[in-house]
């Protein structure tokens, strides 16, 4: 098959959106035009080689994964997912790469209901840049909103993901059940689309965490006026982790590690239990980890003492 | 000044958008939160170092071209811009480039009221991607609207951001002044917002120009299902471009050459007045340069001789 040329691209491989009654001209004109009931939540999040994901990453975990990182901002203020762009840096036009890119994002983009209203595609080093769009609830969860006393809470477990960056330079082959576990969170992470919604008027603020728990929640804290104490005991680590890690190491992952898509967010104590039921009956798990204070500052406690926690968080410069 | 890092580039240089009554929540959380009235028009487009511009391009200029190219995208379609979004990989974190950059890009912005709502900013080889929204009209321009008997028009001139491409490399100081009339127009592209606006309800079918007259007004035939005649000894050239250049030339830029970002549109003829005193009042040249016809095909027409015009356009690939 000849390497396809930019419209070729675009028309084989990024059509391939479900219909959406909310588009009403999509991929092929100058601009899409859609329409939406309410107020919008737009984000963007782009993906370098080498940087966000090692060399020669697979390409259909990269397509998921450009996507999931996106939906994930999306969960962290509450909102419905409607529709994304995607702008993608090829070295190379690959028929192969382009198919398996393009399949795991629009797997992950019709679980979603996420159509894909437009794009630019271009040579040069592999980059790829998400733009994603959905519904506003009338009173988003913001990064603001936590008040001290506030129960803090994450879903799923931490470290995993930045525990694979260990990992993936390994043939999947090599992997143990562990390591493959580890590599398959950085891969595929998924998105907490439908806990953001559920948090919607019961938590008060909250956030995606991709730079790690520390740097993550210090932003809550930061923009809410507030401190925290975590306690260190429950912080929620995967079998995995605690199977192939010392509990220093694996705690450290879990405080300073980013990737893993995990929501964190901060409730009044009396909404504790509705957090539980919602996310019960989502199937998704959640773990009380500390609570916010009016002393700034963030401590881990453990057998009743405390300690700062340094913000080892990943940042992209 | 010590190099800035992700969080201080953001704070620093991209919280300069003047205020706008349409973002509730702008750049700072997980998402913006924004709204409007009616439905949206939404792009993006991205830039590559040395192959959208040259190494070493200046990034005030830069930043200005890259929220120029989306803007022209709106006003292809005839949407008033609200709002963008910015991702930018940078080899370094430069402070001197960073002030030119954001200083170049809100220029832009604030002359066309659009707010920078959220972005992403990593370390990687150059790239500029941006995404830009704005409220559509009930009808919007597409390409698809053109029929047979329409009048071809184009504002500006075309040709000169293309040749401009032959004089980057040469130090501005060695610049003839046509030479610097042409790269101005490659690094300053004036978006035809005001235009794309005003031809709402007027013109049929529209495109911007950024990969060359006869591929983009392909993307109106083809879309359209019709033809072109355009003749050649209409097509609006600049006397920089004529003194540079001889006629064939001028002529192969002004046909093939992209990057110009004028519009292209079609009107019925009975309304062709009408497009001359609208441009007129916003002091945008237009020029009529053909028709569109009922067999397919885009041919040129000089002295009464048609014959076909190879679609040289340039795609990224």
């Amino acid at each position: 098959m000849a390497a396809p040329g930019e419209f070729e691209i675009i028309e084989r491989y990024f059509t391939q959106s479900l219909p959406a009654q909310s588009v009403r001209v999509g991929i092929g004109d100058d601009a899409a035009i859609v329409s939406a009931d309410g107020p919008l939540a737009i984000a963007v999040d782009m993906l370098v080689e080498g940087r966000h994901f090692p060399v020669g990453f697979a390409p259909d975990a990269l397509g998921f994964r450009a996507l999931a990182v996106n939906l994930s901002d999306l969960a962290a203020v509450g909102a419905r997912p409607l529709w994304a762009t995607l702008a993608l840096s090829l070295p190379a036009s690959d028929p192969a790469w382009l198919d398996a890119f393009a399949g795991g994002f629009f797997r992950l983009a019709n679980q979603h209901g996420v159509a894909l209203i437009g794009g630019d595609t271009t040579r040069g080093p592999l980059t790829v840049t998400v733009g994603i769009f959905g519904a506003a609830a009338a009173t988003p969860l913001l990064r603001s909103g936590g008040r001290a006393g506030d129960r803090i809470f994450v879903s799923g477990t931490l470290g995993d993901a930045s525990a694979a960056l260990e990992h993936l330079a390994t043939p999947p082959a090599q992997h143990s059940d562990e390591a493959a576990a580890l590599c398959a969170r950085f891969a595929w992470p998924q998105p907490r689309v439908a806990l953001g919604q559920a948090l919607i008027g019961v938590a008060r603020a909250a956030i995606d965490i991709s730079d790690g728990l520390v740097a993550d929640l210090g932003h809550i804290c930061r923009q809410s006026g507030v401190g925290a104490i975590v306690e260190l005991d429950a912080l929620p680590l995967s079998p995995a982790l605690t199977a192939l890690y010392p509990a220093g190491r694996a705690e450290a992952f879990a405080l300073g590690g980013g990737d893993d898509y995990e929501l964190c967010f901060t409730v009044p104590p009396a909404a504790a239990d509705e957090v539980r039921r919602a996310a019960e009956a989502l199937g998704i798990a959640v773990s009380d980890i500390g609570e916010l204070t009016a002393a700034p500052g963030i401590r881990g406690r453990r057998d009743g003492r405390t300690e700062p926690l340094p913000a080892a968080g990943f940042t992209h410069f």
